[in-house]
């Protein structure tokens, strides 16, 4: 089975094109140098609005059967900031341990770490993670959570990922 | 005051005896190390179902008026996990640093200890707390969060939980 | 634009003139040592009932526009410790990242840390974070948490908050 992951950015103003979506760019290019099997992604830029993120990602998980999708932008403390909103509401299971870890690991760079309100949760077969907007902290969140992704990802019956170990080391504990 | 503790196995396996309950063992004899005080345990294996776990959960609580009680299993990602669903269902009151606590302290062996989504909460005067599935982990987990709960039973109104303090140290803030 | 700030205790025994409101007073205190802006405070004693707490948060965010709330006391497990469900009630977005700082910080005095139910979230244009209930978590709890603060403040377009640096560091990232 191939690996389908989807990569949602949520930007006003990359979806309007003021801007390029650098976000995007950096997560295809991370799970890129990450992953040595073979995989395709699914890639949209929309604008922070509710209904629009929960119905990209209601397509990524049901129809496009992504087994993850991992989402940039519209997690922090502003108006329009709704991104873990829209999470929640399309997930069954919510995983309180990746945003955890994500904050933990920004907070060694940058004490407004804490305003990030990033979570993870699953919908169906799909692990969904909401990264930081920022190149440089989706790469450091990445890094320390993209370990424990393909074993989740087994327990949920999807693809089996491998890594490029000299990049990053996923782990599966021993039954 | 006796002090009364639920432990609670939530495992398809292990209901249905195709494996020992080895984790619900291990719980006990934790226990049974920490405690200096008088105290029996109520004790239920039952199948991953979040009505069941709801049930044992509410009758240890309600009419077996169990101070603590503890669960193990079912608080991964996979599709019949539902432990910290039924817990929060029947809680008035959560308690986010235990799981927070936890996740950390396991993060220090495995990467994976991220995709545990214990957690822990409060039906009346119960104190519920849902450890991992595996011997090891609930022991690392247990050693870390247990010095927090004689005195959070203390504020339950619950029995004076002693401890074997070579074993393990409870402590109470001075008022 | 005047900074307004409201500080809400929430305690049985202070709003009924059984003992003094150190802990309000600590965290006036300590905003006065961390602030070299104008600013003015809106400080109220309410006893732990959850529709009186949700009325003042509501008070003090809807009506005297205040851009931070810190409220002190009832984060604890006991049957009245109720202030974590008054905040998450009137907040549109709950902030996890704030709680647990918080609870990580106290952890280093205290096991008891993790029985702290503390959170944070926002309600319109205000940012309200719940600290412990003894002078000496909040400053503790405040030293870590503040940093963050004034540049959550910037983000709901509230007033430009500065700091004694030599006291406290308020961080803003670079655009």
């Amino acid at each position: 089975m191939k690996a389908k992951i989807g990569i949602l950015t949520v930007s006003d103003r990359a979806s309007a094109g003021i801007y390029e979506d650098l976000s995007g760019k950096a997560i295809i290019e991370t799970l890129g140098a990450y992953l040595s099997c073979e995989w395709e992604s699914v890639y949209e830029v929309i604008p922070d609005e509710q209904v629009l993120i929960e119905e990209a990602l209601k397509d990524m998980a049901d129809e496009q059967k992504c087994s993850l999708i991992v989402t940039t932008g519209g997690t922090g403390p502003a108006l329009r900031d709704v991104t873990p909103e829209a999470t929640e509401a399309v997930c069954e299971k919510m995983m309180p341990g990746f945003g955890e870890l994500m904050r933990q690991v920004s907070l060694k760079y940058v004490p407004t770490a804490i305003l990030s309100r990033q979570t993870a949760g699953i919908r169906g077969k799909s692990l969904i993670i909401n990264l930081p907007g920022k190149p440089k902290s989706i790469r450091e969140c990445l890094d320390a959570a993209f370990p424990a992704v393909p074993y989740c990802i087994d327990l949920l019956e999807g693809p089996f990922l491998t890594c490029h170990e000299e990049v990053i080391k996923p782990f599966r504990p021993k039954a």
